[in-house]
């Protein structure tokens, strides 16, 4: 089982802890110390020995930060983390702060009206995030870690192997790769790029790991040349000979030791990430006067433009994950509550079906299975202490995802127990239009997720409701379930390519009662040209998510026959593709699941 | 008669003229000289006297530049201009250049390798427009005009009055305005901000004038203080008494030439609008040693988001403006080919009937009146040398708009002479779906034109079709009918809020066939709460616009029942608004336009 339903902390321990870090403090001569939830290489996710700051306050959500000063500490967290943080921390010693609603430095300055000095450990912020905060009274002062010395039983860091990703999977040989990023930095009149978020490395150098458990990457430092040459620096407990014949005379393996001297050594324009890279990197360039250059990731855009290889393996994949979902959509259809079904039974019994394919490397993210109101959390993650029996006509929330070897998975279906409430059924339908609309769409070439964001809202603005969450979020190949730098959002400013996948994630919540989503999977290709039409390049969307979407939640009479025919050309496709990999039971299931609206 | 259909330059002009500015050049040791459209207020119209590009070059385009060598001379000009560039200039002295595909300062570069020395007008020119043009080996050097002193029969600047705007229009004295802007002045730590558009301090000091003829404003300069007050600077032959009793104690007049010592007088922090302020007054700032802050024109919001008044004015406007239309409208439904009816007949009954209100200050702009093949030249104005029979079967695209003393008026209606092209009358709906859409939107407060934009285009995208052009453009309160900075464009940056007005006018244009674009004012308010609904403040558009849309032009199959509806409430409104204004005859014309689909 993937998937753990403890609750890892406990609001108990923060005020002990947090007396501890005040005395680091004193000792320091600091007046505050910024404890954030990320690590060293900026990701969404983080190893437990990095959880410094679900370790110190008991907060567990994915963003965030304290600020521990002498006399108070704030916790800083988003409109997601409101109820949660409350249930976590010990409210006599954490103030939580409505983030970024409340900027760090106002609240900094009003907190220390004559200034002070604020420890930081430089290798856990970027410079990006530091120069958010501008010139003030307020002194940052790059620290050591303290938390780390006063965490007696700090978990050590994972060591699990970096392996090579095949071919058959990738598409592109590593040398290929790193070929045409050097190219673009020597284009650029780059000597270097230092590489630090491991999703880059992963992709470069076609290798996966399993030090993040749910995202398929070993943590590393890497520093490709314009040479087309790469330095990797990681503990060298995690190569193996497989490994380093696999990487091949291009790129060299270097024990993690060596990373900072190395930087030290560089010669030329070095460039930074400046949203990713660590501020301790760039410090200990500038130490040495080495020219730095902020300029984005080279591996970025081609890492989410993805070749025909990664396409056919995503698809397969979704192949896979969409018998394992008939499978578990027909279970839940004959869920009887009077059973005494949990939100973690039916979690559980998600894995399981996943698991049953033999190919599951592991879930791509907790599933968050919301039942009435829970479904209303956009963020909620089933717990012990949150678990909850699923009750007769309600709407239950499943949002899920695999890592297969051939591919990531991200799914959320909307699904009623008995007869839902007729309004719970009428706002799906609109959450349905939006998402119809976005999967329909065909659109010119050189649009940002921008551009079209409104497409999957209009149905609800129309009756004045909305969503407060962007519409798409990118997704790798057998790699990160949120994947930058596409995505549809109000926020998107990257042009969308061919190749890019995208979830297509619509929703709705009402708060208290149940939340709504019908989340697919989206890649984008060329548009077919159209006969007798004008000679303009537009592109369009293939579904990659195969998936019944539940008929019961849906209002016909609300639907276009546009888009009514989607639902059942959709559903065909469905069925064709799926009929054959399930349980007879199922394909009976599916067979109604399927039939047209 | 307000419109000419004159052509007013000649491409036979071009060589000799071409080498007077050369023979400037050698005089003054420059390679080049810059020659631009604008004038030193950058707006989008200029007078007689500054239209130094139509002079030389026989361009009369309202956007594009020309970079004359001693042995060529370059004429940038964008897309809209290709086809006009080639009649207009002589192409043995220029060459056309496609911009911004090649930017100036690459032209510059590979015309003049060992680099050069290229003049320019700095009054013509702003920071912003020269920052990109980057540093290279080619110099720019501020020089006096080259133009003017070889232009022998240069007209004098306009000095028709500035005269004051009623508050009956305006709804806000302009003391009340300028306490506000100077508010904001102080609050930013600036000292002054230097006005230097027009339209600005036509709005800032409710006053109107004449000098841009379609465009109601007085070119002068202005000088904003933190402290409240106002120094207005033109040509003391502008102003009378009349002026002076309005603009009051807090507004001081002076003639144009103190403007230049005023300038290096300012001390304190100076605000100027790098987009628009000349480069000249920037120099004079540094060469004073003066500290500039670059910032946007404080005006420029509170005039774009009209008040009650004005939006009462400009709904009494598009009131009379309607019925003109009508009368319009019905005589253009009689046209008979066979009598030889032109383009210029059409435009001149256009005007007559807008005349006949006895209100109408001046048209808005030249009217595009596009028939057939014309109408898919965006922009199209009709001359003494491209006038055309209209002809049966073909489609007519009418674009035009008048200035009143309570407001702007800006509307395209498509017509069909005779029986359309079944294609056009497809592509129309098309088109109609688009604005329709946008017109029927509720949208959240926050998000810009850019976010709402593709709503107008995806049932044209659908069909592979688009437009070259943004939706919607801001308008003016008897001011400009392009006003900034809110637009629904994929440029977009600013939000849009209560108040703003804006045109929406998708297209579709079929090249050497016919024009599509069906435009309608619309202004931007607070959404009706829905009962029942969420909390959400949202907003909506109201439209402006009364004139029936063509139904011989609408394929009804085409739309949905909420489409039909929208359609028949707007024209049950253009009736019930319009049948009591106009003559019987019209009013049996309207009564059938108005009718249901």
């Amino acid at each position: 089982m993937f998937q753990s339903f403890d609750s890892t902390t406990s609001p108990d321990t923060g005020a002990a802890r947090l007396k501890s870090l005040r005395d680091a403090l004193l000792k320091d001569g600091l007046d505050g110390y910024l404890i954030p939830r990320a690590d060293a290489h900026q990701g969404e996710y983080v190893t437990p020995r990095d959880m410094r700051l679900a370790w110190l306050t008991g907060f567990t959500g994915s963003a965030g930060f304290c600020a521990a000063l002498k006399d108070k500490a704030g916790i800083f967290i988003d409109g997601r983390y409101t109820l949660q943080v409350r249930d976590q921390v010990d409210l006599d010693c954490y103030t939580p702060i409505s983030w970024p609603d409340t900027s760090l430095i106002d609240w900094l300055t009003e907190a220390l009206p004559k200034g002070g000095k604020i420890g930081f450990d430089p290798w856990l912020h970027t410079r990006a995030e530091l120069e958010k905060l501008g010139k003030t009274n307020i002194e940052l002062v790059a620290t050591d870690n303290l938390i780390d010395p006063i965490w007696y039983d700090q978990p050590a860091p994972p060591l699990g192997k970096m392996v090579p990703h095949l071919l058959d999977y990738t598409g592109q040989p590593h040398t290929e790769k790193i070929k045409t990023a050097a190219k673009e930095l020597t284009k650029a009149k780059h000597s270097a790029f230092v590489l630090t978020q491991p999703d880059s490395i992963a992709w470069l150098l076609n290798t996966r790991g399993t030090d993040l458990g749910q995202t398929p990457v070993a943590l590393a430092f890497a520093i490709l040349y314009g040479s087309g040459h790469v330095s990797l620096f990681m503990d060298s407990r995690k190569s193996d000979a497989a490994l380093i014949a696999h990487l091949g005379p291009k790129v060299s393996l270097h024990d993690a030791d060596g990373f900072e001297t190395t930087l030290a050594s560089l010669s030329g324009t070095v460039r930074l990430d400046k949203t990713c890279a660590p501020e301790a990197i760039v410090r200990l360039l500038e130490t040495q006067d080495i020219d730095i250059a902020f300029d984005a990731d080279p591996t970025t855009l081609p890492k989410a433009c993805k070749n025909q290889t990664e396409l056919a393996g995503t698809k397969q994949a979704h192949i896979r994950d969409g018998a394992a979902m008939c499978e578990f959509l027909a279970w839940v259809d004959g869920i009887n509550p009077e059973t005494g079904i949990t939100e973690i039974d039916i979690v559980k019994m998600l894995e399981s079906k996943r698991t049953a394919s033999g190919k599951l490397k592991n879930i791509a993210f907790d599933t968050i299975c919301g039942s009435g109101p829970h479904g209303a959390i956009v963020h909620y993650r089933v717990t012990d202490r949150t678990n909850r029996n699923i009750q007769f006509n309600e709407v239950l929330l499943v949002d899920s995802g695999a890592q297969y070897l051939d591919g990531t998975t991200d799914i959320t279906r909307t699904m009623a127990i008995g007869a839902p409430p007729p309004k719970a059924v009428h706002h799906a339908t609109l959450v349905l239009k939006g998402m119809v609309a976005i999967s329909r769409l065909r659109f010119p070439e050189g649009l940002t997720g921008k551009d079209i964001d409104a497409i999957a809202r209009t149905p609800l603005w129309a009756e004045g409701l909305d969503y407060d969450h962007g519409t798409g979020h990118g997704v790798g190949s057998y790699l990160s379930v949120h994947e930058g730098p596409q995505r549809i959002s109000r926020l998107a400013t990257t042009v969308l390519k061919s190749g890019m996948i995208l979830s297509n994630e619509p929703g709705y919540y009402k708060e208290g009662a149940y939340g709504i989503r019908i989340e697919n999977l989206i890649f984008i290709k060329p548009a077919a040209p159209i006969a007798g039409s004008d000679d303009r390049n537009m592109l369009c969307f293939e579904t990659l998510t195969l998936a019944p979407i539940s008929k019961t939640m849906i209002d016909k009479s609300l639907l276009t026959a546009d888009e009514v025919n989607w639902l059942n050309v959709y559903h065909q496709r469905v069925w064709d593709s799926l009929h054959g990999l399930v349980s007879e039971q199922t394909k009976d299931w599916l067979e109604v699941a399927c039939s047209p609206l």
